[in-house]
């Protein structure tokens, strides 16, 4: 099977977005805002959005199951606190729920946190517990960067991000590292903030000694590593210098990259720099860049081609499709296993 | 001939630190700071650090020619205020002068800007003018982010910096887009701040319509264009559902990329996505990477290997060495025909 591990659900209806502008016209008196329940969102109208978009996708491109979260670009941790931000990841997270609910075979569900700029990091427990004991998610997105472009937060290896850690060992779940939507005017969304955060990650995983601090923490570091595979020397010899183990042994028991690069030579550097054992199959459809790429006539994000037209062999094409992703996130594999797939 | 269009002089006798650290020491009060005439470095010390370093590796690996500024983790925009970074920045290009006037054959200048924090760009126009004019400079190094990783200034599309782009088409020079060292401790220097900066002005230019306003600018995005060319996909659709033109006609004529990717698959990627006409030699060696490859056993740096190894044309290959950084470079190419080469 194929397994997609970086969905969002950016198709969610209208009233999603209305019931957010409610809550962000009452910031300043949170009382007057909307309540959770004011949202009212049908299971035909849920079902509607999924099987027109990311289910019929899935089925042209030839994808079996998708690991969905709620829209990136929406979480907006920057917004109002930190209770603006748990009753919205809360609201978002359900969603998701449902979906993974109405669809059981092919979504599975990734959280949003409900982070906010200098905000303890304890206060996203309750919500992965809910997520993952509740809701049977088997991931989450961390935001490195809950400011949206003006990076105030402590890097990722400080012990202000430990508590989470802790809680993502403690239910053996991955967290896919997933900024927002910048509103730093310098950092354009997709095209610098999302790179530029992944790149930033893999650095700070590189500078410090978070791994052995916590050997079974995985993060999935997404849009193909942002700029790490490119660079790969660049950090094989930044990490020789500071006299780091080899990236092999440093990282890559704990970091994967996935496949949201966008055309074929990115693909194939990717796979040729990564060991295979590193690479999860991705898309992010109905994303950052929806359209056709006239040079190949195919959507941009139609990553599947390309990692079947990269020069891999059965078995490493194998791990990126399905292998890696049942083994980064083995609440994934345990509900496959258990469906006897 | 090979011209390298990237190298600081990271090799500066302390004597420079030592007057820096006295100035920064008295920031609070500038008048107990070192004059500009307080710094003594002899001309043996000068050719010294030069032949046994930049020199001796140039000769080593084969190159011929280094377009040298001074160094770009010691510009440090963000401390003190633009009076701080004009006598810094002064020195700094001083220094370049000095070796460019000892090895004319071997280097040519790029200035050092006086930039600071909110500062008026115009404050930048002096040292430009000096630097070409007097000194013979053939481009500048232009920082996006003068605090240091904070990003408060405006994108490079704004008209906040029309005024250095002015004088930069005055005077027919390019710009290396560089940032400096990083005082976020989010961003490491040289591993994440410089990649994100590339990233981040690539983007900024292809949102705007730049060089629609200038036609006739150029800049040099170094480290092989950030992320951008490992992306090209990604952005490629991202120009086009802004319904921008084709990135060859949208940015190409006015964007270069170096080629300081420190290992062949980067290159090879580079190479394969970006027009040959829009690569231009650089190693940027004796700075962020200055081992050798245990895969390969030479320098990370020895960037003249993996264009050998790429698969490209002689005729291609020979931009990419020379004739690319003669036509971005015109007074390089001035300069190099007044001598018959």
């Amino acid at each position: 099977m194929i397994i997609d591990c970086h969905g969002h659900y950016t198709t969610a209806p209208k009233a999603l977005e209305a019931w957010r502008n409610l809550q962000i016209a009452a910031l300043s008196n949170p009382k007057r805002g909307p309540k959770a329940a004011d949202l009212k969102i049908g299971d035909d109208e849920l079902r509607e959005t999924i099987v027109n978009h990311q289910l019929a996708k899935m089925r042209e491109r030839g994808s079996d199951l998708t690991i969905f979260s709620p829209r990136a670009s929406f979480m907006a941790h920057h917004i109002g606190d930190v209770e603006t931000s748990t009753t919205w990841a809360a609201i978002c997270n359900e969603l998701i729920h449902r979906i993974t609910t109405l669809f059981p075979d092919q979504f599975a569900g990734a959280a949003m946190l409900p982070q906010s700029p200098g905000a303890d990091t304890r206060s996203c427990i309750a919500e992965i517990e809910r997520c993952v004991n509740e809701y049977g998610f088997v991931g989450i997105n961390l935001n490195p960067d809950p400011s949206g472009g003006h990076w105030q937060s402590p890097p990722l290896s400080d012990p202000y991000w430990y508590p989470i850690y802790e809680k993502m060992v403690e239910l053996d779940i991955p967290a896919m590292v997933h900024v927002s939507t910048s509103c730093n005017a310098c950092f354009h969304t997709t095209g610098a903030h999302y790179i530029n955060a992944d790149t930033t990650a893999f650095m700070q995983f590189l500078t410090s000694d978070l791994f052995k601090v916590f050997p079974k923490l995985r993060f999935v570091i997404p849009h193909g590593g942002g700029a790490a595979p490119y660079h790969w020397g660049r950090y094989r010899g930044l990490a020789q210098e500071m006299k780091k183990p080899p990236l092999t042994e440093h990282l890559l028991h704990n970091l994967f990259f996935d496949t949201c690069v966008y055309h074929q030579p990115g693909i194939d550097l990717l796979t040729k720099v990564i060991p295979a054992d590193n690479v999860l199959f991705a898309s992010e459809m109905i994303g950052a860049v929806r359209g056709i790429d006239p040079q190949t006539g195919h959507y941009y994000d139609d990553t599947r081609r390309y990692i079947e037209a990269a020069a891999l062999s059965d078995d490493d094409r194998h791990k990126i499709f399905e292998g890696n992703a049942r083994r980064v996130y083995p609440r994934l594999d345990a509900r496959l296993k258990a469906k006897g797939l």
